[in-house]
């Protein structure tokens, strides 16, 4: 497994690594690295899918704010060199921020729409900063297949209409979200959690599922806000959390619902903070 | 010549030339049609430094406001494909807009700095749909070359920010205005002009050459102020001459400047709209 800091050498390396194999085909899985199981499920199905496998590990602090956790976001690269190996990478990508922005940029990709709400609306500038270091990364990589986790639902939509809007030449692979075994989707913060939060935290997996009991049980006869209702209660379970979001929408436009139509597709998303720790998570329903 | 209106054709085309050539390279000329002599110094251009040459024509909404002259923008495909063919195209590409934008794009790719001025603030919205359009083409044709007129210097300048933020793999290659005889800078806009606007128009051009004189008389002890006048003076002396802007700001930052610094190069740009045309030219100066 290479391990490269700069982009020209990676340019060269995967442009060899091509010239090697006819035919192949590059898988990429961006990260901010602090690699948990979900990552390596990515990892792991790009190595099943393509010839080359490379995984960047890369703290965009563009998609931060002001106030978010960018310096405490956590980082562990000789971990994540281990879970990038054994899934299987062949190149891993590790820029330094002065690699990927010698000056500050002044060139933004911005996606509307798909960013109005949830986290677009809680994280002001996140989605300007997720779609343009992709396209950084995509430009760099030139990847045929890119994997992207579930578990940012609206990320996911996010880079599809971009890849659909700039026809950028590639596959977005949507992957599904990996869980602990009590149902917690795996994060890199939840290494943020106290033992307390994180019994807590369960709490928005349980939601989803609620919901998904409540829809069962009454065929069509729910109302939105009736399913809302359900979600948020099984939250206000929990006395450590604090909802930031809990809609019903669309999916992948992410629009609002006024009822729940047979055949929609639609996202229940939540965001839920545990003290300073901002928790996501999601289901997608077909009626 | 290939004459092609699909993207997913022009990709095909494009990939078969290249499996054909080892180490090809591809050459784009990104225009909005209606070809003139700079347009062919473009492609000639690219037919001798790149093995495959790639026009396209596109006269893309996105980049025109509302009151401006989309609609009316001078097409005529018939002579373009001739003056294509002879400047030595390999393929046209010559899509309509649903095939540029199926849907409205909700993808945007925005530069500051750089389109604060000139053009950026006479057209408020203008480059972003330059960058954004250029963006697909680049991504549609995946060139290794693009060439770019510099009658429209701030575009360059616009185009060759985002390539460096974005890391678009291709090298923008900008090229020298062509001129009529009488030094109007060629533009397909120049087919509006009455006669009498068309004999006026010469003051553009006249003026940047009273400024290059001016500037040559008064070795670094013109101000910026003083160079300025000499410039609105001669756009002055035509009577039909309105002017839009007529700046002068380092290049490429396009920023504004207190004084001429020996070695700092600088552009003075011009628009000026005679009737309801509007026609730009640029001088780059170096002390």
């Amino acid at each position: 497994m290479m391990i490269i800091k700069s982009i020209s050498e990676l340019r060269q390396a995967i442009k060899q690594k091509r010239a090697e194999l006819p035919k192949a085909t590059v898988g990429f899985v961006p990260t901010m690295g602090y690699l948990h199981r979900g990552h390596a499920s990515l990892l792991e199905r790009a190595r099943k899918e393509c010839s080359i496998v490379v995984l960047s590990i890369f703290v965009n602090p563009l998609q931060f704010g002001p106030n978010e956790d960018f310096e405490r976001y956590p980082r562990d690269v000789e971990r994540d060199l281990a879970i990038a190996k054994s899934a299987g990478a062949d190149i891993v990508f590790f820029p330094q921020v002065s690699e990927m922005y010698p000056k500050p940029t002044k060139t933004i990709v911005g996606v509307s729409g798909v960013t109005e709400r949830l986290c677009g609306a809680s994280r002001p500038g996140h989605f300007d900063g997720v779609a343009t270091v992709v396209t950084k990364l995509f430009n760099i990589v030139l990847p045929d297949f890119a994997y992207f986790g579930m578990k940012d639902a609206q990320q996911v939509a996010v880079i599809e209409q971009m890849v659909y809007d700039l026809n950028i030449p590639l596959t977005i692979v949507p992957c599904e979200t990996l869980r602990e075994d009590d149902g917690l989707a795996m994060s890199s913060r939840n290494v943020y959690l106290s033992d307390e939060e994180r019994q807590q935290a369960i709490v928005l997996s349980r939601a989803l599922s609620d919901a998904e009991q409540a829809l069962e049980a009454q065929q069509g006869a729910i109302t939105v806000e009736q399913l809302r209702t359900v979600v948020t209660d099984r939250i206000a379970s929990a006395p450590l959390a604090v909802i930031d979001y809990a809609d019903i929408l669309t999916y992948p436009a992410l629009e609002p619902m006024d009822q729940i139509r047979e055949g929609e597709r639609f996202i229940i998303a939540l965001a839920v903070k545990f003290g300073r720790t901002r928790l996501i998570d999601n289901r997608i329903y077909n009626r």
